[in-house]
């Protein structure tokens, strides 16, 4: 996609939307306020109707009137049921991906069976682009272990791009463990998934990726590319809720060996045997830990349907021209507002979110928010993150978006906010 | 309570009910099948209006409307907020609890803590009465931490009460931890949390409770009684809804030395900074790890109010006299049918729910669900378990169970089920 192919304007973006065969998606989705230009979708996921549903069905009829029943009519199936559906979403066969607990907590289960499935081995490798929260469960295995392992974080040299260099570089017979985000979190950095794992498995090291910021978003083969494990959020791209559930996925091969170190009564053999000495349940099952979030969990996965129903490569072309013709506009109408790209411009190279780099960008960021109508988010220490999701990010919404943020600048908006650092999200 | 002060029929409960005085919080509470007799709040806690209510917010108007803003308006601060609110249902002063993850993965993270903060004493203990998830945890630990601790079930005679002398006994220079349940999940036997407490001091041992059972039915001082780490549930006598996250206790004195071992974005000082060094948060944040599932947690932090609006002294009030009326009427009614008490007979060793054994338990159990419109539960081998919620439990439901049971064994209604086995809850 070349930049050279668009336009500036309104009326441009309004005949992509005309020809978007996506754009009936929008519909599924509850847009309370239309005049809002939602930029966040790869951090919060809009709410859909049928998580709506979902969730009312859930507490009402469920929770209120089956009670416990609620457990043996669906409430039990739903972590596999789910897993089943990101299995779709992520190119992995049958009983393979499950939902439950939370990235990180699912992250340090697996890196826990990771290190174990490598003895002797000390170097875990990731890089300094990952989300922070995999660094630090990382750093806290490594302590747990008895600080026998070595964190090696590739460096970046622009803060965009990996050096892939310096990460085959990191890979001998005594790395462990490469654990990575797919897509990651700040630059929107794309990693050819199958070629690092194939690089990785040469030197006989394992790999867990972390799908968060690509799941639903990016076509992902977890099977055919060869990985070895997997998390991911569920709450960006998936629109699964406000901390839903997430998810792991173990290779097949690898079930026999890795063992959760989380030994709870949802991954035992037969739970309500109740007895003394826990038994691994077979297959996904062993890595629930406690009773899960159902409310939560069902909501989240009455959402998975619609990533399904419109399918990856359609999701993913929507997605490339959207981050395409954004990334031409910024190139055309912010770049000489002191703007830079903030994410790779070879777009087989991005996900869905491009990181708009500015001086002031904290102070930008909240003036689109407060009297702008544009929510994006931002990141330390001058990016602001522009989120584009296919399913009901339009066109219109994007030239829009650029238009206000190149007001804020122009007309000076941003200096009656104090400059500050991010404290929430 | 002594059972001779009861009587027989149905005129008698209605007699409590009329001077019940917690007889209107019934009304805070979504009844959609007033005919269904519900003895399983001690599993599933009822669905509450102001949870219903909040959920739909939630959804609707916070995650459809506010989308990502929802963090920052009310989200981010909820595990700390529900924590202080179970603070105030546990006998804790602030910042000494916080809701997050399950029950499991938060045992695990003290359990971890706990024998770091005990190096050289290789034992655990803990009693065969503990709900069985506790028990895997606690072998999953030992595991983890090289086999280097032992884990010692102290004995019960009858399957009903704790072994006090033998627990006591296993107090020595080398315990490292004594984790117990304060009811026990079959029994409801209550232990006295303070006594336990102090001789596990004395030995120099740290004390792990699981309140599940206990949280929002039986009055408990946490600062007082000296407890150290507490682990609870909130979705049965706290109604917070299936699965809903879990809370953990850290006595204010530990919490400078004890550290969990998921070091999550959620527990780190400067989550937004996104240092790639962890570091963990002042107080209680530390022991969150990823993001919370928020939807599940705000109903269940809605629904806490309730709870600290009736007060410990009178749940617990209306709680003995229900679970003693029951007894009486077992005594009465169900022994001569071949029922025996499988809880405590003395009503201060009793939780809130009474235990009744027996040999076609199981089939009892179908035959009340399926054709009587009572909803227990059971536990292996034989035992109906019937919950006393005394926020929402009649006595004349009480009375109407325990006259159905009567008539499915008398009328030999349970043969026309076959025996089995639980197999989801």
């Amino acid at each position: 996609m070349e930049p050279a192919n668009f336009e500036i304007g309104p009326d441009y973006p309004r005949r992509l939307d005309a020809k978007d065969e996506m754009a009936s998606f929008r519909n599924a989705f509850v847009i309370s306020d239309p005049g809002l230009i939602y930029m966040d979708g790869n951090s919060l996921g809009r709410l859909t109707r049928r998580a709506a549903a979902r969730l009312k069905a859930a507490a009402e009829v469920e929770w209120g009137g089956d009670l416990v029943r609620g457990w043996n009519n669906d409430w039990y199936q739903a972590p596999a049921r789910a897993g089943e559906k990101i299995a779709r979403i992520t190119g992995a066969g049958p009983g393979q991906v499950i939902v439950c607990d939370s990235t990180s907590v699912n992250l340090f289960k697996l890196v826990i069976a990771a290190l174990s499935l490598r003895p002797g081995r000390e170097r875990i490798v990731s890089d300094v682009l990952n989300f922070p929260s995999d660094l630090y469960i990382l750093q806290g295995c490594i302590q747990l272990l008895g600080n026998c392992h070595r964190l090696q974080l590739v460096p970046s040299e622009d803060g965009i791009h990996s050096d892939l260099d310096a990460l085959y570089q990191a890979l001998d017979e005594n790395t462990a463990l490469v654990t990575l985000s797919h897509v990651t979190f700040k630059s929107g950095f794309l990693y050819d998934l199958e070629a690092v794992t194939r690089r990785a498995h040469e030197a006989g090291a394992l790999v867990l990726w972390d799908l968060s910021h690509s799941a639903g978003v990016v076509p992902i083969a977890l099977d055919r590319w060869g990985a070895d494990l997997a998390v991911g959020c569920t709450y960006k791209y998936l629109n699964g809720g406000p901390g839903a559930p997430a998810f792991l996925y173990v290779r097949r091969e690898l079930q026999e060996q890795a063992r959760s170190p989380i030994w709870g009564w949802f991954g035992q053999r037969e739970p309500f045997a109740f007895g003394l000495e826990y038994a691994p349940a077979p297959g996904m099952a062993q890595w629930l830990a406690g009773t899960p979030p159902v409310l939560s969990l069902v909501a989240m996965e009455a959402a998975l349907g619609l990533t399904i129903e419109a399918g990856l490569p359609a999701i993913r072309r929507k997605s490339l021209l959207l981050t395409s013709y954004l990334v031409f506009l910024i190139d055309q109408v912010l770049a000489p507002l002191g703007f830079s790209l903030g994410s790779p411009r070879w777009s087989e190279q991005r996900g869905s979110h491009v990181s708009l780099r500015h001086p002031e960008g904290y102070r930008i960021n909240r003036a689109l928010i407060e009297e702008m109508q544009v929510l994006p988010d931002f990141r330390e220490p001058d990016n602001i993150r522009l989120g584009l999701a296919p399913l009901y990010t339009s066109f219109s919404e994007v030239w829009e978006a650029v238009e206000r943020i190149q007001r804020v600048v122009a007309e000076e908006r941003y200096k009656t906010y104090s400059a500050g650092r991010l404290t929430v999200t």
